[in-house]
């Protein structure tokens, strides 16, 4: 049976997240099972390479799937595209290997993170970026950010976590640029736990605001329970930007 | 009696556009003029330096009015940012000259109109851009742009005009720049009759796609005939980008 992979992007603004909650056409992969599944004439079971949450965005999520059809990529693309809100993007459908599957496949990801960081109004990015109007420390903030870098046990920066599993995940970059009144932190890793980008957001803008020393990241790494680390900075601001294979 | 101008941006979008309509909510104008009104404790006209569309946008507009208050400037901006819905920003507020009257002392203004212009997915600026998916020849845009910069009667390119009034205005500038996958109209001149940037990128539109000559310019022009011109492009491209004192 064709394997396929599909290119997606969304403004997660008004959806639960990507994953399907019962029968519902609130979630990305519920409304995109649900469409698939009547272009394909059959039930479509969407792998996405990671949950995404309710709120959050993406530049590119890639998500595989397997059907019997004799639709070309390409035909199945265009009603794809006809069928979606203005707000979930088909960007490309391909045949894939078959053992291709867009989770169990997935060698790394990144995700950008945008903080508008002014008094200033924020009218035409304001579904993408959360506002901070303090004044932050940018010089911390990135000495805090070398700290994370590299392989560590996560488990201090991840929500609701099963204790059964590893929470060791690489960091491979984690860098943080002033572009205009915008605050662009980029995250860049092999896996990650969940909420873990936002909890490193969150714990960062302590330490910008001063609340915290970039010298205790370390520690916090190392206790390995959540309450150390910062809050978890809201989803509107999060995009999962890349995922590589 | 202190007067005042207001620096403001907006995403147009829920917007019945600038000029009030009776005693509603849903125009830029009228939500201001209400919210300045609860802040000050006084009735205020509010004056626009133009009326925008119902759909556009600015990323600049300046307004005037003149109050009684004991306030400071930045009092008053600081109160009506906290009153103001999340798509309407208020850039600046300071007093300004006596005389000093948005609309009778403007200039010149620039608008910005963008135009989507691939099948793929805009999902994130969806709200600004006009979406096209013809290939179109953009030497023949800039061609017939070329005629139209300059001193004109524009009767050609108004709606509903006033015959009473003169519609002769200069152009300054108006350029078409690629950028990734958008078309960017950049059009300046010293005043803009009703739907005037709409219909000129409607009609640069149809000599993109061939069906219309650049050579026809002079002639439309010179017509002073709406309908000789092409389609009122839509308003949720348009963005009202500079206003000059």
């Amino acid at each position: 049976m064709p394997n396929y992979m599909l290119t997606l992007c969304y403004d997660g603004t008004r959806y639960k997240g990507w994953q399907k909650q019962g029968n519902t056409d609130n979630t990305i992969q519920g409304r995109l099972e649900r469409l698939l599944g009547e272009i394909l004439g059959e039930e479509i079971e969407l792998n996405g390479s990671g949950r995404t949450d309710a709120g959050a965005h993406a530049r590119q999520q890639v998500a595989s799937f397997r059907a019997h059809t004799a639709l070309s990529a390409d035909t199945i693309l265009k009603r794809l595209r006809e069928a979606l809100p203005e707000d979930i993007g088909a960007v490309s459908l391909c045949e894939a290997p078959p053992r291709f599957h867009a989770r169990l496949s997935c060698t790394g990801k990144t995700y950008v993170y945008r903080v508008w960081n002014s008094d200033m109004p924020n009218v035409f990015d304001r579904r993408f970026m959360h506002t901070v109007t303090d004044t932050l420390n940018l010089e911390a903030m990135q000495l805090a950010a070398r700290h994370l870098i590299g392989t560590h046990d996560l488990s201090a920066f991840c929500s609701k976590r099963s204790t059964k599993k590893s929470a060791v995940r690489t960091i491979d970059g984690l860098c943080i640029e002033v572009v205009g009144n915008e605050l662009r932190f980029t995250v860049s890793g092999n896996g990650f736990l969940y909420n873990t980008v936002r909890i490193i957001v969150g714990t960062l803008l302590e330490v910008g605001r001063g609340a915290l020393s970039p010298d205790a990241i370390p520690d916090i790494l190392a206790s390995l329970d959540r309450k150390n680390a910062g809050l978890t900075a809201p989803a509107k601001g999060l995009c999962l930007w890349e995922v590589r294979y």
